[in-house]
């Protein structure tokens, strides 16, 4: 099934005539499908709709001051996605509607078209961008309250400003919700200026183990399942970590390798600067992804591991 | 003397009319003085004045895409400094021009009003976001060029869009500056995604330091001499990294102690998150500072040191 793609304008229309909503979040939620469901919930609450937010795994504590209200049941008469790019991302909880999902909201240009419609706008940094104009048109006031939601997505969606899908639009929309009361400086503070202890106490091991090969154009790091058995660190701590060696000054190709559970071969995280295509590394080695960030996942021993990356490195870097 | 103060439009008229000028930038230069003096450079040259940028103290390479232009050598007949707060931030290469300086342009809240004229705004996140309302006023045309020097300035100035002084202005002015050309990708890049060898080395060793007290409230980090001077660690390199200790989860005073160059004691930098003064703290111990941020300087050894911030903290954390 493809949608049919809709405008901002068609997707109000369809929200007001609906009475009985039900708006999905992705699983492993994260700032943003967190951010622009219930900011959407907020808004159509206010239109007196009956809204419930349905995610199938648990969110976070950092989110709570998105999530602090409580939602009725009720069978859903419109089922709308937020930020979901596929229903594989979708969880337990709505098994049963896999299917019957009427609408999707979404930035991502990977989306599959699962929906019955479909509102994408893939230059977005964040579905949230795309919220606060629906918002906007279903002629709701943004309460400092939405504002928060929508800010989170914005902000954890870009790195806070900082990757390259941030646009005059991005800041623009970040402009309006600090305006309309957005509590920017508590939120960038839990998201952006908080580390755990098991994250640092990971990070201190990884950060041992940083080796430079190719007169330091490569910086390969290693996270054992020792350090993070011994640190009981999440897998969410864990992969903010990856991003590391490639920050090194210098470094073209920054490789992350995270030690599988099974102990028995190694995820590769490779990103690059400037000149080396990472994905077709990745490719060789029975992965792929895109030209700046790239994976694939190697069985073997640690030295196995670097030597068959080496050996794929080497036409490149030498 | 204190400075009359003038506004924006005032601001403009002075630079109309003169012909020959000199633009100051601080000592130990950052990306805020350094856009704000190329970017008005850039600005007057198009009005076909001639400018030079003055800066005592050697510009970072990393800022070289803002720098790279050649000024002819010329005797002022006026003078403005921009984001320069104190005579003292001025250094041998203005000596001579200390008492006739004619304008600053600033947004630091602790200028001393050392120059005739002042335009300062202290709500402004950095100077360079006054600058740009500044040159829009000259009636010049914001070029990419001048628009990555701005950029560069209102980001480097804000963490990337995340300290409290990120305002609705200053999302409203990036937005312009990106619409403008500025290449915020690279400029991210090289500002917030760079981390030098030096500066990894030191923050392994400085992660191995970390000591918890008062049940996790306190985290306190150790930044040696022996480890800064192993790894060839600048000062620029290490202190982006005394706000680490505050940024873990469940800390409320994060301290980090600096051996001095002369290893006969500390310069403590500490950090606080929501209700202990810093400042405080800090006075107790011969300092002072901002409640959330405060410091002192501490002679001993490094157990001595530690015991005199602990009892200081005692009757806040207990």
């Amino acid at each position: 099934m493809k949608s049919e793609r809709i405008s901002i304008s068609q997707t109000c229309d369809m929200l007001k005539k609906a009475d009985y909503i039900w708006i999905l979040a992705h699983n492993s939620p994260d700032g943003d499908t967190i951010g622009s469901a219930y900011s959407l919930a907020y808004a159509l609450m206010s239109l007196n709709k009956q809204v419930k937010v349905v995610c199938s795994d648990e969110i976070s504590n950092k989110y709570s001051y998105m999530t602090d209200c409580k939602f009725q049941e009720f069978e859903p008469e419109f089922i709308v996605a937020v930020d979901v790019a596929d229903t594989k991302l979708l969880g337990k909880a709505t098994e049963k509607y896999l299917d019957k999902i009427d609408l999707c909201i979404d930035h991502h240009p990977s989306n599959t078209g699962y929906t019955k419609y479909l509102l994408l706008e893939e230059q977005a940094a964040a579905t949230c961008q795309i919220m606060l104009k629906v918002i906007e048109q279903l002629g709701v006031e943004v309460s400092s309250k939405i504002a928060d939601c929508l800010y989170t997505g914005i902000a954890t969606d870009t790195g806070c400003f900082k990757y390259p899908s941030t646009s005059a639009e991005t800041h623009e929309s970040a402009a309006k919700l600090i305006r309309a009361g957005a509590n920017t400086s508590e939120i960038n503070r839990v998201m952006f200026d908080t580390v755990t202890v098991a994250k640092l106490a990971v990070q201190k091991d990884a950060l041992d183990s940083i080796e430079y090969t190719f007169d330091g154009k490569c910086a390969l790091m290693v996270i054992s399942r020792d350090s993070v058995e011994k640190y009981n660190a999440s897998d969410d701590e864990i992969d903010g970590l990856s991003g590391l060696p490639r920050q090194i000054l210098g470094v073209e190709v920054g490789v992350t390798l995270k030690e599988r559970k099974e102990r028995d071969g190694y995820k590769v995280s490779m990103r690059s600067t400037e000149y080396v295509d990472a994905s077709k590394i990745c490719q060789v080695l029975g992965g792929g992804g895109h030209k700046r960030a790239a994976g694939c996942v190697i069985e073997g021993s640690l030295e196995q591991v670097k030597q068959k990356i080496n050996k794929a490195l080497e036409p490149y870097l030498n």
